[in-house]
Order: C-alpha cells, then sequence, then structure tokens
C-alpha cells in the first residue's frame, strides 16, 4: 500500500479501492469468489432452504481482549446462522471506515476477520467499503451478512415449538464476560482486568450436538441483553415457564466483581460465545458431555428446566433461595457492546 | 413510539429494540418472512445458483432531490444483482444511526425502502438496527446486502468474454444526475439547482431486455466513478478496445452546466439508474427499442463500440473530433455520494 492511512479516495470505486481490495482484501479473505471481484459473488447452494442473516458491528473499543471488531463481526454472522439451525457457508461484509484511520489497524482487523471465517469453514465471498470524512463516524464499522443452508431436521428450532414440560436448559459456558470485557477496555472507568471477551464462532460446536442426534429443541446464541433476553423471549406468550437455578449459572470471580461494583446483573451483560440449548432431560447429559469436547464448551452446564409453572415466564431461584422473574431489558445496558 | 428521537436502547435488542422493529421495520417492511423475527430469515431458493451482494450506504445529505438513503440502499443492491445476470429476491438491511436521529426521519428512510422494494418485487427479510452515541456516526448508515437467483443464460455477463468486435455499447439515459443532484443538495457550495437523481431499480428494464431472447454479452450500473470507471475496467487487460462517441452520451443542460463550473467530467460522475450494456450489432435497435418501452430508458442510447484498435483501452471522441484516452478514476471525485 502506498500510504498509512485509510483516504476518502479508498472509498472511492477508482485506483485507490482497487489498491486496498488487492492488498488487504483479497490478501486475506483469499478464495475463488471474492476474487472474481465482479457485483455480485456466484453461489452454488446445494440446498434450497437457506438462512439468512445480517448484523453491523460498532462495537467500542474496537481492540479488546479477546478480540477485536472483525472477529466479531465474523463470529457473530456465523452464530446467527449456526442457532438458526444452518451450516454457514458465505459471509458478506461491508467496511464504513473514518478518513485517517491506520490501515495498519485495518488489515489487523481483516486478518482476524480471514482468520476466524477459516476456523468457522466459511468464506467471505462478496464485500463494500466507505470511507466517510474525519468525525463523521467512529474509527471503523463493519456490517456482515451470512448465508448458510438449513438442516431440515432444524426448522422449527428457533419458535420453541418443540419443547415440552421438563426440557433441560443448558448453556455450554461461563457468562458476562464479552460485556465487562469491553466495559474493562474503555478507559473511562480506570479499571484494569483480566477479562476476555467469550467471542467465538460456535459452529463447529452446535454441529457436534446436532449431528449427534439429540434431539435439539431450541437455541439461541446471548448476545445483547444477555441470557435474560434469550430467557424472556423464549417464554413471552408460551403456555410453559422457564424455571432457571442460579447455581447453574457460571460467573467468573472478575467477572462477579466488576458486575458487584458497577451494578450490573451478570444475566443481562452481553456474551459473544455462548448458546443456549434446550433438549430433553434424557439427551441432558450427553449434551454436556458433547460440548465437553469442544474448548467452547468446556464449562457447558445444565442451568434449568422447562416448567408448567408461571406460562410466558421465566423465574430466577437465587442462591439464598429466593425467586425472582426474568424481565426483558427496558434501556440500553451498555452501548456498543458489539 | 413512545419517543421522537432514535436513542441508545433502540438498539440494545431490549424493549426498545422490540418497539422499533414492530413499530416501524415491520410495519413498512411488511411480509411473513420478516416477521418471524428468529436470528436469520429462512428462505426457499428455486435454484442452486445465487448471486450475493452488499453496499453500505453513507450518502450525504440522506435526504436529496429524486431519493434519499434508503431509496439507494434497496435500488443500489437491487442493481447490483440485477447486473449480475439475477433476479434479485431478498434483501437484508442493517442500520447504524445516531443518537438522538429524529423517528420521522427514520420512518420516511423506511418507508422509501418498502416502497422501492415492492416497485423492485424483492423482500427484506432479515435486519439490525445499532445506535451509537450522539456525533459517532454521521445521522444514518444503511447496510443491503441482497440474494438473487441467477440466470443460467447470463453466468458470464460480468466478465466480458463474450463480447466480440462490432458489439454495440448502450446505455440507458442520460448520464451524472446523481451526482450532481447530491452535490448540489449540499448546502456547502451554495448552488441551486433543478437536478434530480436517477436513484432507482433497473431489474424489471433489464429483465425486459433479457427476457426478449437478445443475447446480452455484457452488463453493469455505472455508480462510483461513472460511466468510464465501468468502461475502463471492462477494457482492462482484454484483446479489444472501446470506442465511445461523446455525441451518444445525453447530458442534460444543468448537470452539463454544473460540471462546467465545478471541473467535473460528466462520465466520471456517478449514477444509481444507469445500466452499460453490450450486445451484438444486429440486436441493437431492438434493445434501444425494448428499453424505451420502460420509463428508465426512455433515453436509451447507443455510445459506442467494440473495436479491434486499441486493445485494453477505451477511448472516447469527443464533439470537436478530439480522442483521448479513458482512464480510471485516480482518487475520490466526490466522498459520500452513495
Amino acid at each position: 500500500m502506498r500510504h498509512n492511512q485509510v483516504l476518502l479516495g479508498h472509498g472511492s470505486g477508482g485506483k485507490l479501492s482497487h489498491d486496498l481490495i488487492t492488498n488487504i482484501f483479497i490478501k486475506y479473505f483469499n478464495n475463488p469468489i471474492l476474487k472474481q471481484q465482479t457485483d455480485s459473488a456466484l453461489l452454488n447452494i446445494e440446498n434450497q432452504h437457506i438462512a439468512y442473516t445480517t448484523d453491523s458491528y460498532v462495537v467500542d473499543p474496537i481492540f479488546f481482549p479477546g478480540g477485536n471488531i472483525g472477529k466479531i463481526a465474523v463470529a457473530g454472522t456465523v452464530n446467527d446462522l449456526a442457532v438458526s439451525g444452518a451450516k454457514p457457508l458465505y459471509l458478506s461484509t461491508g467496511f464504513i471506515i473514518e478518513e485517517g484511520f491506520p490501515l495498519k489497524y485495518l488489515e489487523i482487523i481483516v486478518k482476524s476477520m480471514a482468520d476466524e471465517a477459516e476456523k468457522a469453514g466459511v468464506l467471505i465471498v462478496t464485500g463494500d467499503t466507505k470511507v466517510v470524512d474525519k468525525g463523521k463516524c467512529d474509527k471503523v464499522f463493519i456490517n456482515t451478512s451470512g448465508i448458510g443452508v438449513l438442516n431440515e431436521k432444524l426448522l422449527d428450532i428457533s419458535s420453541g415449538v418443540n419443547i415440552g414440560i421438563g426440557d433441560k436448559i443448558i448453556i455450554n459456558g461461563r457468562i458476562a464476560d464479552h460485556g465487562m470485557a469491553i466495559l474493562s477496555a474503555r478507559n473511562e472507568l480506570n479499571i484494569r482486568s483480566t477479562i476476555e471477551s467469550d467471542c467465538a464462532c460456535l459452529n463447529h460446536l452446535i454441529s457436534a450436538v446436532v449431528d449427534s442426534g439429540i434431539n435439539v429443541k431450541f437455541m439461541r446464541d446471548a448476545t445483547r441483553g444477555g441470557l435474560a433476553t434469550v430467557l424472556s423471549e423464549l417464554a413471552s406468550g408460551k403456555n410453559y415457564g422457564l424455571s432457571i437455578d442460579e447455581a447453574g449459572l457460571i460467573v467468573s470471580e472478575p467477572v462477579k466483581g466488576m458486575c458487584e461494583i458497577l451494578g450490573f446483573d451478570p444475566m443481562y451483560v452481553a456474551n459473544e460465545g455462548k448458546v443456549v440449548m434446550i433438549v430433553d432431560e434424557k439427551d441432558a447429559r450427553s449434551t454436556i458431555k458433547l460440548m465437553n469436547d469442544n474448548p467452547l464448551g468446556r464449562e457447558a452446564s445444565i442451568i434449568g428446566e422447562i416448567v408448567g409453572e408461571h406460562p410466558g415466564k421465566g423465574w430466577i431461584t437465587t442462591g439464598i433461595g429466593g425467586k425472582r422473574i426474568i424481565d426483558m431489558l427496558a434501556g440500553e445496558q451498555l452501548p456498543r457492546i458489539c
């Protein structure tokens, strides 16, 4: 590259754009489909049922312990496809970059995206870059969209219709790491911690369970709004209730401490590598075991079950035996968490 | 809606997000797939060959004569699919909104997207909203991605491999309207004009030609970088040359005047509703006629032909008989044009 910083011309569609595409995007997102450099990527889909999703990422700061905006942009979209019952295949990516952004940072971010895509087994096949004048955006925002092929057994996985009383609610590990890692990475609070984001692609962990033949009845990733939001959305309007036992939830000591100091409830803090899965009681142990075999599921645990009581609501039993309702987050707990 | 402005909480994934999704996005992008409100849209694709594209839109100002950021976000992505030889079917959309942005503006933008999607016959099936603190983005940025089913006859449409000497180069009307409309809509130049953006979905115009049986050998929309960029990219590395006759190019008087005053070449100014098509000489007249039947092609004209001379280059013969090479734009001519 002939420059150290992103210039407005890098978003022009002209020569500088071509330099950027060739020297950064194609260099790292190296695949024959992207290399065609056509207006649209041309894809072969092996199945007529596909899943399609999008998310924009505006996380602040863009680099944080455990990841960066590029890693999260790939993992978040891969996870949305995976929890929808699809095998993630292809991603698109759209960059909005602030004029003057250091190209070396862009390169680190793009390389993270490429690494994460490789781990997940997906290809980044089409993209776009816009550059806005200094002060008109905050460093870099990334949109990814994704396409996956649906597993025909999992067409109802997001609806919760297959859930029955007695089913077990499982999560693949500790909660609230991502939100607290981001918060402590922001200089404003003057907090130092060792907390790392859990940001990761969950598709292989999920397929290990699904492909084993276990009848997974529901899946969702617990991102913005945390575990509580997944549970309250799931319960809403249903003729069953969710009973969560706080004792089953793993929260690391540094995260617990930070949440206490700052007045956060870990149940509402964002994760970027956690999936909530619901399975039949008889399958719960084997699900945990399959998850444990994957580094992203070493701390998988049963956190609760489906009950006939309090239909439409989730309740949590706290360590001291109290009970409280799991409600949806009213406002914004932590802006720009992803 | 209980508020007049976009709040950080509207991007939280919590209750305010749900309000926004229900009261604005689902209200306008009204379709059963989006209404499922799952992490990913579940789609049936009738064909295993699909086209997939993405673009982020950061146009400034967000409202301009002839359109707004929402209209362009739909039309731009629909057009990228259409020129790739695909029938556009599904769009995703990701909003990044500045805290405090008036909800009534957001509603106008979303309604424009819905109107444009309806005209084009596409569904907006999945989406995402992020809100950033005031001053961290400029009003609103929109990403759209799109999926279309490929016409098997058009798999090579973007490559130019089917082009032969004597083929005619056609465009569906006047050039440079979009760029000059945006520029005059910016207050900074203190220019008043009647110029309107040509922003429009071209998929029906394109399918009228393609479905007639005419052998379309190449298509591309002339957006950022203008007509000149399409032509110089097409010529690059080829064993044929492009000969353009300036007399065939239509530039409206107000656009011509504004370009002259400001020192722009209309060939390099962005369009948002123009497609360059290359067909056999014998098909040129019928292509023009088919385009003329569509309001977006009333001024379609032949602007040049494929020649054996100057392989790999495009040349334009000017009105006064001079000749000059059509080169790629070096830097940014007009930032935030789309």
